[in-house]
């Protein structure tokens, strides 16, 4: 495999869609990782299969892992998902849909594939501005991640290339990422961003997943064409 | 749930037996974790099953991961399991059997469901003695692993305990592991080890796997059971 492939995770979202037009701007060829993992809102699969098209990747793997038989978030489990909550809310403490060891997870399986395929560039549209506070989206999580997969890997330990992590959008406002996706041409209506979408896909406009790509939208003065239809 | 429980990776084997027979002695409440990844010894997951309900473990929880979609070893491929390899060969290099990244998403998923449950101590049966050369069972590793899961989740960062990843049988050879079971107990019938059973989970008794537990009972001038029958 060509040294210019790289595994990116894709969740079907403005986020990791972006990751994934910046990384194809690049030249790099393009194996995407999506998980079923039994989260509230099944349409972003359907989602990430259309970037996938759309970006003519090489490979998209989907891989099931049933975080329902876990559960412990409003994503996971029939806690509700919290709607409509303020901008002071929005900023305070690490909300119920929190994942356990989501991004834990998802990296680690993307470091499975990469280097069965002999990857080591590895991509995450994780920010750590415009987040809700996860912890597994900030530097200090991705820096030490990265460390501990170069150890506990073959690619890792003996190959010629440590495996790295990129975070192309870890800095960026949810403005700026959708800023930097109109510009690179990134089509957002394939895209889902709700925790709690209606039929359809629909999106719920009230979440705090919802809330956050309004504002940015709104920032930029554009529409967003998943409100359109 | 009482801080007197511990989340335990199960495969079935002799190593993660040994270590729940040390957690049980301890008087800890156990929830044990198996994952279905696709590997080629299907019968190990039944041993699991076995191991929980002799343990009497609170919780069993079993999460199919199907790695067989990436592949990249011959527990999850078509690649052939080594058979009859001299002591020298089986110290040498990371073998065919290395599953890309597998201690890594073992442990996330573990780190997923402590987290889930209230729980902050993990353990797992991983020991660098007689273990392959398999890179994510060496202590470095699992210390990196340990802070990294703390900076990437809730409890890590708001917790009053940090996630603590215990290992008791890291420093052990195959033969002290089985001794300690024996002291602690260990019904080894209900174990398996091979990597490449035949029907009926009997053992090849001659790749790798196979070939070190024969090597520990060996030196314990002891009978395995599960070679008896």
């Amino acid at each position: 495999m060509s040294q210019k492939a790289v595994v990116i995770l894709s969740s079907g979202g403005i986020d990791s869609t972006t990751a994934m037009a910046i990384v194809k701007n690049q030249g790099y060829e393009i194996i995407s990782l999506s998980l079923d993992y039994g989260q509230r809102n099944r349409y972003e699969l359907e989602c990430s299969k259309k970037v996938a098209a759309f970006y003519k990747v090489k490979e998209h793997v989907i891989i099931s892992l049933n975080l329902r038989q876990i559960g412990g978030s409003a994503l996971t489990s029939e806690i509700e998902v919290p709607k409509n909550r303020s901008e002071v809310e929005l900023n305070e403490d690490i909300p119920v849909t929190y994942v356990p060891a989501r991004n834990l997870i998802f990296l680690s399986v993307a470091v499975a594939l990469a280097e069965a395929r002999k990857i080591t560039n590895i991509f995450i549209g994780v920010n750590a501005v415009d987040f809700s506070g996860y912890p597994d989206c900030r530097p200090a999580f991705i820096q030490s991640f990265e460390a501990t997969a170069n150890l506990g890997t073959r690619c890792g330990v003996q190959g010629k290339e440590h495996i790295r992590i990129h975070t192309p959008l870890i800095h960026l406002s949810k403005r700026q990422i959708i800023e930097k996706g109109l510009e690179l041409g990134v089509n957002f209506e394939l895209t889902s961003s709700c925790y709690d979408p209606q039929s359809g896909g629909k999106p719920c406009g009230s979440c705090d997943s919802c809330l956050i790509r309004q504002k940015g939208f709104k920032e930029l003065d554009k529409e967003d064409p998943c409100r359109s239809g």
